[in-house]
C-alpha cells in the first residue's frame, strides 16, 4: 500500500512530502516530477505568485541510481520567497514585532482554523491552508503517475467548462476528445497543455480567455469543471464487497481533498442522475475476441470497479474566494465589520487544480493496482500484469 | 473513532453489522435503528421485494439495560425469504444441481465481478453487491446519528429532483426549505416522508410520481438527485492540516460508497463553478455576538471545516441499472450476445438513497466530533460540548 | 488486505465477528473452524465454563456452496448459558431489579473500565473484557490459516513452561521438536494437542498436571510461557522500510493482544539478549542451490521479514486474575476495603492462550502474504507462490 | 490521532520525518528534539560512526514562533558525510563505476532485503535498513513526548540487563528505582544519562562496561534489556473494548519495530508468567482517597488500560549482527561460502536502544491521550485533564 503525507506551509522555508509504499527498481529522476511541477504553476489567469515559484523538488531519499528501491521516497520544494518572508514565518523566535492578520476572508479557512485552533493571528491558517500545498501533493502523485506509466497506464486532463462556458451538457464532442483518450491519457494532457486554459477546442478557449480578463477587470474569480482521463486500466480494480474498498469513493475523496474543490463525478454522474436508465448504461459487447462497452457513459468503472475502459471523473471548483472587490467581514480584534482582506491571489486556478487533480488520482489507482497484483518490485508487478 | 464492517448477502440468511467506537451511556433501543430501516423501504416506484422485506433489527452485543457500553454493536437483520433462496445460495453443500447465472447486467458490478473473483456463476456478484447491503449500513449509520442527537446535531434530507423534475437550478426554494431546517434536520426528514418521494413541494411530488409511472410502463428506471442537511453542528469539525483529514473529502467519499451513486457535491458544488466568485463566497457577520454568514453557499464548510452553519450535501444517483426492456449483453457460457437477465427490481429507488444517505454521513460527523472532543461516554463529550 | 472486528459479550446472546479481505474459492466449512474452536475450549485445569460452553460457528455470510467469494464471512457463536444469564445481560429493559457488581478484582480491567466508561456497575466491563472473546478470534484467525494451508504455510504450538515447569533455557531440545517442525505447523499442533497442557514432553507434562492440582487446592492460578512455530513460509514478508511494515512489530502487537499475555519475544529474545553476538547469528548457507540459515536462532525473521525458516514466537501468559483465595481490593459503593469478588475460572488457560495464539498470528501472515503477491481469488494467489 | 512517516538512508543526503496530528500552540524548539538526538548518540561501546554523526535538527514546517499550529511537523537530519558517501548514493546518474556489495551479514536485512526487492547490490538495503533511521524516530517521538510533558506525563528509561550482566530476577532494586520514579520520568532519564551504560547501578556498571572491552577485544557484540517508565498517566487511557484498541498491544509494536530489539514485556511479563497468581496481582487500595495499588508488578495496566500507576515497559535487544569476527555466509555474485562482510559497527547499542525506546512509546501514549481527551489546541487539553 501506498501512503504519503505533506507538509510545509506557503510562506515557510520549503513543502515536503514523503511517500512510501512505491515498488522498487521504478526509473525516476526529479525530472519526472518536475515536469508536473511546472504544468501546475500555469495556466491563464494566475496571480503574481506563480512567477515567483518556479519549483523544483529535491530529492532526499529513496531514489538511487535514478531508480526507486522500495524506500520511502522524500521531495523538497524550497520555497523562494523565503527570505522575504523569513520574518514573519519564523520558526524559532517569539514574533515579537511581527503584525498580526486579524480580518478573515470569507470562503477561506480562516475563521474556522483561527477559533479551532485557538490562534491570536490568521497567518497560520493561512499558510498552511494555501493551495501550495498541492505543489506536494502533485509530487507524490508523480511518482504514482510514473510507476502506472510504466503499467501502461496513463492519466490526461483536461477544462470542460470555465464558469458557464463550456461544452453542451459538459461533454467533450468525441470527434475533440476520442482519437486523444485512443492515444492515452499522455497525448490527452500534451494536447491540453498547449492551451492556456487547458480546453481542447479553440473557440472555447478564446471565450473562456476573455472571460478571465473581464473578471480580473470586475475584481472577481472564476472557477470551473475539469476531467480527468485513465487509460490503459486492467479490468477488476477496486471492489465492491465492501463501502471503503468502492474505487468510486476513493476517487471522489481524492477529488474533493483539492482545495476549492466542492463536487466530483464518476463519469456522467449528474448528468446521468437526470436521464431514464434506457440512456444511462453502457451495453457489453465482445471486441476483439475481449469484453468490452459500446459506450463509456458509466466512466469506466461498474459495481466500483474499473471496467476496463477509460476511466473518467470530473471536478467541480468554486471560484477562488480571495476576491480584489473583498467580501464582508468582521475584525477580530475590534470584532467590527470590515471589508474582507486581500492576498495577492489568481483569478482563475482552474488549468492547475486539473492537473492536481490527475495526481491524486494516480496514488489512488496505484493502490488498487497492488491490491490486485502485490509485489515489491516492478519486474514482480510487470510479470502480474495482463498481457496486452 | 468509530469504525464499522458490514457482511451479508441478498439472499444469504441474514445480514450483519459490527459498528465500535460509540462512547458508553447512549441510550439506545432496537426501535431507535427500526425506524430507519424501514424509512429505507419506503417509496413511490419499489419493486415487489420491498413488500417482502420488512426489516427488522436484532442487537446481539453492545447494548445492555438499552444503553451502550463502550463495547462494539452488532445488528443482525434476517432475511425473510431466505426459506424460499436456501437452496442458491447455501452456506454448505456442493450446490449441485443449482442453476448458474452467465449473462451479466451492465451498469451493475456483474460481468467485472465474476472475471475479478474467477467465479463460474454471477449470482454471488450479485447477493454481495445488492443494494441490500445498504439496511446494514443504514443499521448502523442510525447508531452514529442517535449519538450526534444526544449531542443537539440532526440529519435530515430530501429530494431535489426525480430524472429532470425538480427544482430550478436544483434549489429548493427558501420559502419551502428554510423553516424545515430552522427546525432541525429532523423536522426536515419528518416532512420529507411525508411523500412518497421524499419531496416538499407538492406540485414537483405529483410529477415526480407520473414520471415514474410513465418509466414503469416503459420498462425503464430513473434516478435523480438528493439533498442531505445537517444542522446543530459545532464550528471547527475536520481539518485542512493533512488532505486526508479534510471533512469535504470524507463525505465525498461516504456518498459515493453508496450503490448507483456516481456524483456528490458539498453546497453547491456544481452550480458554484459556473457562477463568479462574488456570488458564491458568504459575508462574515456577526449575529447575537456570534459569527454567522449572511448566506449558506458553501453548504456548512470551509477550509472543509464545519461553519456551524447547516452542512449541505448532494448526491446524484443514475437510474438503476436493471431495466425490463434490457440492455444488450453477452452469456458468458456461449459467448453469444444477448440480452441482458432481469431481476426483480426497482423503477426508482431514490427516496431509499437519500435515507441512506443520511447514515452514512452520521458516522463521518461523529468521528469529527469525537476526534475534536474525544471521550469514552457520553457525559464526557455532553461536559465538553459548547453551550448553546 | 485482511480485516476483521470482534463483538459479543461473555453472557450475551452471542459472539459474533466478521472478517473481510478473504481471498474467494477458498474452500471453507463450519468445521474447519469449529475444530479449532474447540481445541480452545481443552486443557487441564479449566473452570466449568468450558463443560457449558461446546462452541459451534454458525456462517451468516461470505460463504456459498463451502467456498468464500470474497465477502465479508460472519461467524456467530450462540452462548449456550444465554436462557440463564437473559435477566443479566438484557438488551432491551431497564435493568431494574438486578443486582450490581462492585468490587473490582485485581489485575482484570474492573476497576478501570468501571471508571473509564463512568459505569454504575461493573458487569458490563467483566463481559467484554472477558477472555471468551478469544473464541471470536480463534474463528476470524481459522480463516486466515485455512487460507495459509492452502497456501503451504501451517502453524502449530505447544508449551514450553507452565509456571516455572518447562524445558531448560525454556527450549525445547531438538530431538523432541525438530521432527514435528519438519512435518509442519499441523504436525505440531496435533501432537501438542494429545497432551491435556499441550506439553510435548511426557514427564515436563505429568508435573505440570500435579502443579495444577496444587494450585487449585490453594485457590491459586498459574501462567506460562507457548510458543507459536510456522512452517513453510515464503522468504520476503513484511519489510524494515517503514516502522510499521515489520513484521516482527504486528506480530508482537498481535500476540499481546490476547487477554493476560504480557509479554513476547520473536525467536529467543530475551535469551539471545543475554548471548553475545557469535552465539547468536545464523549462518547463511546454501542447502540444495538455495538460501538457508545452519540454525535459526532468529526465529525467523530478518530485518523483521521472514526468511524462509519456520517463523517462532513466544507469548508470557500471566496467571489468571480470580483467585479463590481473593486478593485486597476496595467496595465502589462503600468505599470500604473487602477481599475481591470471586467469578467461576480456571486455575490455568494456558493451553487455550496457546490456540488462540495460533489463530492471531494466522491474519498477521496472511497480510502479509497478500502484500507480496496480491490478488482476488485463491487460484491468482496460488499462480503467484514460488514452486517448492 | 498523531501520524508520522520516517524517511532517509543512512549515507543519504538526509533523514527526514513529518508527523502530523500533534496539537496547536505547544512551545517547541529544535533545541526540545536535539537533547534527545545526542542522548541517542551516546553508550558505551558505540564505534566510530557516533563521533562523524553529532545529528541536528532542522525544522522545516509546522512550527512558528517556537510553537507548534496544527500543520504538520517536518524534521531533517543532514547526514554529515554525505559527501564522503556522494558517489555511492547518488540520487541521479546511472552508479557506474560503483562498487557492489554481494556478501550478506548474517542477521541483518541483507538477504532478504536483496531477493525480496530484486537488486543487484546489497547497498540499499543496507542504508534504509540502518539502525539510523532511528534517528528520526527520536525526533518524531520527542515531539509527542513534550506534548506529553505538557500535560504532566513524563517517560525515563535505564538499563536492566547488559548481556548477563544485570540486576537480579532483571529487577532493579526499589532503594535504586524508588526515589526517582516518584520524581518523575524525566529524573529517571536524567540519572541514567549519568552512565556511559544508562545503568543506576554504579557496581553493575563497571562490570557491564568491562564486557563490553572484552567482547571488542574478541570481536564480538552484545545486547541486553532496556526498561522504559512513563509517570504522571492519568487512568483509562487505551481499551479492552477490541484487540487494537489495546495499550499493552501497541506498546508491544512499537517496542518491537526498534531495530535488534526482539521481545517485549509489559511490567514482569516473563517472570510473572513464571509466578503463582496470588505473587502476581496488585491488590487495590485507597490512597489520600483515591484508587491506587499496594504494589505495581502488572506494570501499570490492567485490561489494557493505564492504571494510573507508573507504566513499565521492557525490551530484548540481540547483540549487533555485525561482526568483527564475521559469520559464515555466501557471496551472491559467485554463490560461494564466504565469511561475511564487515561494516563499521557498535559493539553495543543498548543505551541508544533505551532512548529510542522512550521515543516510540511517546506517540503511543499520546495517541491515547488524545482518543480520551481530544482537542486541537494545548490549552483545549489541559482544561479537560484530571487535576492532580
Amino acid at each position: 500500500m501506498i501512503r504519503f503525507l505533506t507538509a510545509g506551509e506557503s510562506h515557510g522555508p520549503a513543502l515536503v512530502g514523503i511517500i512510501e509504499g512505491i515498488p522498487s527498481n521504478l526509473p525516476l529522476t526529479a525530472e519526472d516530477i518536475n515536469i508536473h511541477l511546472s504544468r501546475r504553476m500555469k495556466g491563464y489567469g494566475r496571480g503574481g505568485r506563480m512567477k515567483i515559484e518556479k519549483d523544483q523538488i529535491e530529492i532526499l531519499s529513496g531514489v538511487r541510481f535514478s531508480k526507486t528501491f522500495g524506500a520511502p521516497i522524500t521531495f523538497m520544494i524550497r520555497n523562494k520567497d523565503w527570505e522575504n518572508w523569513g520574518e514573519r514565518m519564523k520558526i524559532e523566535g517569539d514574533g515579537a514585532g511581527i503584525g498580526k492578520i486579524s480580518i478573515p476572508r470569507p470562503g477561506h479557512a480562516d475563521l474556522i482554523g483561527y477559533l479551532k485552533y485557538r490562534f491570536d493571528d490568521i497567518r497560520p491558517v493561512i499558510d498552511r491552508s494555501s493551495a501550495r500545498e498541492t505543489a506536494t501533493r502533485v509530487a507524490m502523485g508523480s511518482v504514482s503517475r510514473h510507476f502506472l506509466k510504466a503499467c501502461g497506464i496513463e492519466i490526461g486532463s483536461h477544462i470542460v467548462a470555465l464558469e458557464k462556458i463550456g461544452y453542451p451538457d459538459l461533454e467533450a464532442p468525441s470527434e475533440i476528445l476520442e482519437h486523444l483518450v485512443a492515444q492515452g491519457g499522455e497525448a490527452l494532457w500534451k494536447k491540453a497543455d498547449e492551451s492556456e486554459v487547458r480546453c481542447l477546442d479553440k473557440s472555447l478557449e478564446v471565450k473562456m480567455m476573455a472571460r478571465i480578463d473581464e473578471a480580473k477587470e470586475a475584481g472577481d474569480t472564476l472557477g470551473g469543471i475539469f476531467e480527468i482521463i485513465v487509460t490503459g486500466l486492467p479490468e477488476g480494480l477496486g471492489s465492491y464487497v465492501q463501502y471503503d474498498r468502492k474505487l468510486d469513493a476513493q476517487l471522489a475523496a481524492a477529488i474533493v481533498s483539492i482545495p476549492a474543490v466542492k463536487g466530483v463525478e464518476i463519469g456522467y454522474g449528474f448528468a446521468n442522475a437526470q436521464r431514464p436508465g434506457s440512456k444511462v448504461h453502457d451495453p457489453i459487447i465482445l471486441k476483439d475476441g475481449k469484453f468490452s462497452r459500446s459506450t463509456n457513459r458509466a466512466g469506466g468503472t461498474e459495481g466500483s470497479m474499473t471496467t476496463g475502459m477509460p476511466l473518467i471523473i470530473r471536478g467541480a471548483m468554486k471560484p477562488i474566494p480571495t476576491l480584489i472587490d473583498a467580501l464582508p467581514s468582521v475584525d477580530l480584534k475590534t470584532m467590527e465589520p470590515i471589508k474582507a482582506r486581500v492576498e495577492r491571489s489568481d483569478v482563475c486556478a482552474l488549468p492547475a487544480a486539473s492537473v492536481v487533480g490527475e495526481s491524486v488520482v494516480a496514488t489512488v489507482i496505484a493502490n488498487a493496482l497492488l491490491e490486485k497484483f502485490g509485489g515489491d518490485s516492478l519486474e514482480e508487478i510487470l510479470e502480474r500484469l495482463p498481457k496486452r
